[in-house]
């Protein structure tokens, strides 16, 4: 494949995807740290299953289709979460949606009134944030460490508000493999001790996954819903990091009588069948095993490059290296002011997004201070070569960096 | 193009369409006349702009989206409302959304909070009911005549709701050409006075418009927005009847602050680049007015075939022939109950909707009796044979009807 051709498309296209104004103030020849777009150059070639879906399935791929789905393809979903360990899994417990934050939508449409309070990570994926704000949530940010969201520090704060008779937590919004930001894998420990506190407190559990097959080392642990014994996790997958962004497919995977709710607000005339059919046919002819392994290679050696000129460029920011995924969250010294950084690391180049923009912070109280020194790079998109080049920039543009005065409140 | 290999797939396509529930009770060989389903004989061959959209573009169709759309097909359908009257239209006013139904619940998040009334035409399209009562509206139901919704009593109900002090609207809800499901479309006259009314009271007009092009004789109207002159026209369209439903693509058009706004509630990664690409490549390439032709001269002959068979089968239901669109509204005598008439239909093997399931009501008032004696039937789907056959099962359906005691509460 020209991998170099396909980046220069891509180059423009992904300035593009940013909005009018934000596009218009990256330099040209920027490299772009700040989203989870795919790797152009492994963006698989469909041309055989657009035949058949355009050929023979024409009736099926231009016409409404279901709005749970195409049967066959929440048949495929549920085996392959069976396959991942979520014993009985059915098709009737699978709803395709057009994408993951469409799930993420639909589930707070059931779940959440204007007021609700939900639990999210500090720090927490940042495109869920205003979702949830469009519902006036809430927000109880729960610390992680390197094994994942503290379930001890969750149970001794609802403890706290049920003795205070206030309102208790509609859901668990967490990404417990590869965490966006952060990169964490949450521990089987910790995973059971989420579970055991969703329990206690009778609420549900939101486990959001869209990195889970992209795991460079170690071996997958169990997922939420592979251990949730009570029907209260309600799972988030997507085919845009399995196999292409563009098709914007992905699932809700829960309880039947949660799904029959679900499907009566998806109002959607049915989720593209064109694009259901395109993953169907992609999956069926086996073609996804092997994909999976590029994607994995490609990303393993993208984290690797990144790692590798971090420690070389910036060795006074510190990261765990994640296991999977496709982001670095960077610890810089506590001084340093990461939007400010974000800022001169654009004019030289490195598009990134700084720490700040991940914390949903409680509307009072004193955790409404933001660190002002942490940022995410992601790796996926850009070329090891680029990599280097865009860590080079970061690191110029952080020698230039006046240090932050002190914590900031969020604008 | 093989036409009967195509119907045959596509009815057990289109009972795999219906809920799980509802799929069961079809009986093998119905026929369908409940929904707006395309006909599967003119669904376009789309692989020449496939092989495009999945070759060179891939960059593109398999990454994500811009949010608001591909900036190329914004500017294409800007320039097609520009050359349907809408003067100035920019690609800046023009969203791209997953399906005009995902433009219209974006308008409810965009303006409506719980309680907010809106008015809606009685009877109005029943797709649209739900998603409005998800928002918790109070509907303002205003009659229709064969010149559209009665401008004269809506305005006489603001003023009587402006004078007690009760709120005030938040927008009409319209259907103004071949509305959904009357086939009514709206007078030059009506449009102006609706417009006027709407002025009057500082109150938004939603104008859903997907079936604009579909039409078989007369000349096309000023759309309400090529009409507006204060930038309160919020416009649906939709690719689903100009070139298929399974694309998913339609887009919401109106003023920039407020474009810029729903923008802004649109969290879904960009609606799917690859169908967008595949409908701008088809536009481009020319094929849209031909194909457009094609639609116009097909659904006449169903019409025709529908508006003749339904004279001679059931000569006690009148009808007004409409000019366009996908559906007639028929008028059983006064006595006839169309809900126990669907259900007998559908074991004499016709699928058809009552006239009950158009009326939004009025929570409260004596608005809320629901009339019995209505029916829609959608002759797009159905092949003028199928028409034919399924008006006479219909017919005999009818025969075999005991009257209705009375008007009925809606349950």
């Amino acid at each position: 494949m020209s991998t170099s051709k396909v980046e220069t498309a891509s180059l423009s296209q992904r300035a593009a995807a940013l909005s009018p104004n934000a596009a218009a103030k990256v330099p040209p020849g920027a490299i772009f740290f700040d989203s989870g777009h795919a790797f152009p150059g492994i963006l698989p070639d469909l041309s055989e299953e657009s035949t058949k879906a355009l050929g023979s399935f024409r009736p099926e791929t231009l016409q409404y289709a279901p709005r749970p789905g195409l049967p066959e393809l929440r048949e495929w979903i549920a085996e392959y979460l069976r396959a991942d360990g979520v014993a009985n899994r059915s098709a009737a417990e699978i709803l395709v949606t057009n994408g993951a934050k469409h799930a993420l939508e639909l589930v707070c449409r059931l779940l959440l009134n204007d007021g609700d309070a939900i639990v999210v990570t500090a720090p927490t994926y940042f495109t869920a944030i205003p979702i949830f704000r469009s519902f006036a949530v809430e927000f109880i940010e729960i610390a992680q460490d390197s094994e994942g969201l503290n379930a001890k520090e969750l149970q001794d704060c609802l403890r706290k508000r049920a003795a205070r008779g206030d309102r208790l937590p509609k859901f668990i919004y967490d990404v417990p493999d590869f965490h966006n930001p952060t990169g964490v894998t949450m521990s089987r420990a910790r995973r059971e001790a989420l579970l055991d506190v969703a329990e206690e407190f009778g609420i549900f559990v939101v486990e959001d996954s869209p990195y889970r097959k992209v795991r460079f080392d170690g071996e997958s642990l169990p997922s939420l819903q592979g251990l949730d014994r009570t029907g209260r996790v309600l799972t988030l997958g997507t085919f845009s990091k399995l196999l292409a962004p563009g098709l914007r497919i992905g699932w809700l995977s829960g309880a039947p009588d949660l799904l029959n709710r679900v499907v009566q607000l998806k109002a959607d005339g049915g989720s593209c069948p064109l694009t259901q059919r395109l993953i169907l046919e992609f999956c069926k002819s086996g073609r996804l095993s092997s994909h999976i392994d590029v994607v994995q290679r490609t990303y393993r050696a993208h984290r690797d490059s990144m790692a590798a000129a971090l420690s070389r460029e910036i060795p006074e920011a510190s990261f765990d290296k994640p296991q999977g995924g496709y982001y670095i969250w960077l610890t810089f010294p506590v001084q340093a002011d990461t939007d400010a950084l974000a800022k001169l690391a654009l004019t030289e180049g490195a598009v990134v997004l700084p720490g700040s923009k991940f914390f949903a912070r409680c509307a009072t109280g004193s955790a409404a201070v933001i660190p002002s020194n942490y940022m995410r790079l992601a790796y996926s998109h850009a070329t090891p070569a680029e990599i280097d080049e865009g860590i080079s920039r970061l690191a110029r543009a952080y020698r230039s960096l006046k240090p932050a005065k002190s914590h900031r409140q969020k604008k």
